[in-house]
């Protein structure tokens, strides 16, 4: 019964819908939802919007030191001289970074590999940010790595690489511990994270 | 320990992800995916995606029929002649019709009424399309409205008022049946839809 021989909307609205359909999270109900939204939302917030999509290419580059995104030479972290500078925690992607900034309990500075290491998907330790962090153990002020990346296949083979690479200039380098997530029930913890817990089992 | 003197992220991405995170449905993890997927996307996706936000709210109008949103005069149902025009489903909103059509069982036309009546947000008949509706019953050739209006408070006042005034005009009024959705267990359907159900209930 279905007439698939024209839409039930208007070209540009479907364009709309497919257009942030393409974005990550957004299925077609959602895509739908936004595109009506945007229609009768206020004239200065569609045209904001729009513009603030079309500049964010042009206006972030990446920090001269850390590789965290950055709309001038320096990121605001890389910017703000109070923290700790004897420790640098290090992490896949930028929004790793917000994460962490979120709780709030870490003091030192980053740094962004921009990716992990993945024999499977051609990305090696040259294409991710590995000799930009070299750098900036030269000048032995550095004294704790923290790996920071996913606890995944690719994190972990990337922490391994970074801490063999690192741990014989004398830096200590430490990991983000594994175990339980808080709030869930240990009966439907999976093997992997049970026997991680069980191994790193911590003094109460 | 939080330090809230600086920003933890360059303040163009700040403007996206606030930006994003204004608009329904998306949270501030969501608007902050979002935005770093951005920043990675293709320049083109980003600057098509910009364009088409942009220019939405001057590339639509009402269809001059039925009141759905349109990019000329006619929206793609009203220019479809081969739809049965002894019917008019009427509908609060243009994305109730994408619901309805992606069903696919109506072949008559629509009417949108963008929005219904609501004393408690001062929205009257007069402001809403329903004028416009009762111009197209003049000429006699519909036989049948089907009023589609949501399971509401509103949907079902906008109903009751648009019931009185069509019925004595000798044209039937029908609507979407209530009762129990598709999928529920009949022990948890609250007291409305049940009883709803059992007033409603149809010859098996």
């Amino acid at each position: 019964m279905k007439d698939t021989s024209l839409p039930s909307t208007a070209g540009v609205v479907n364009k709309l819908i497919d257009s942030l359909g393409k974005l990550p999270g957004i299925g077609p109900k959602s895509a739908q939802r936004l595109a009506f939204y945007l229609m009768r939302a206020p004239e200065d917030q569609v045209i904001s919007l729009s513009d603030t999509i079309r500049n964010i290419k042009n206006q972030i580059s990446q920090c001269r030191i850390c590789c965290n995104v950055a709309d001038s030479e320096l990121c605001p972290i890389c910017q703000n001289t109070k923290r700790e500078t004897n420790k640098i925690c290090v992490v896949e992607q930028p929004q790793d970074i917000l994460a962490l900034e979120h709780v709030g309990v870490y003091r030192g500075y980053y740094h962004v590999l921009h990716g992990a290491i993945s024999p499977t998907e051609g990305i090696t330790s040259q294409n991710i940010r590995i000799n930009e962090l070299m750098v900036r153990l030269d000048n032995g002020q550095v004294e704790e790595i923290i790996l920071a990346t996913n606890p995944t296949t690719e994190g972990e083979a990337t922490a391994m690489y970074l801490s063999r690479l690192i741990t014989p200039l004398g830096i200590k380098v430490t990991r983000l511990a594994r175990g339980l997530p808080f709030g869930t029930e240990l009966e439907y913890a999976d093997d992997v994270t049970l026997s991680r817990a069980m191994e790193g089992r911590q003094n109460f």
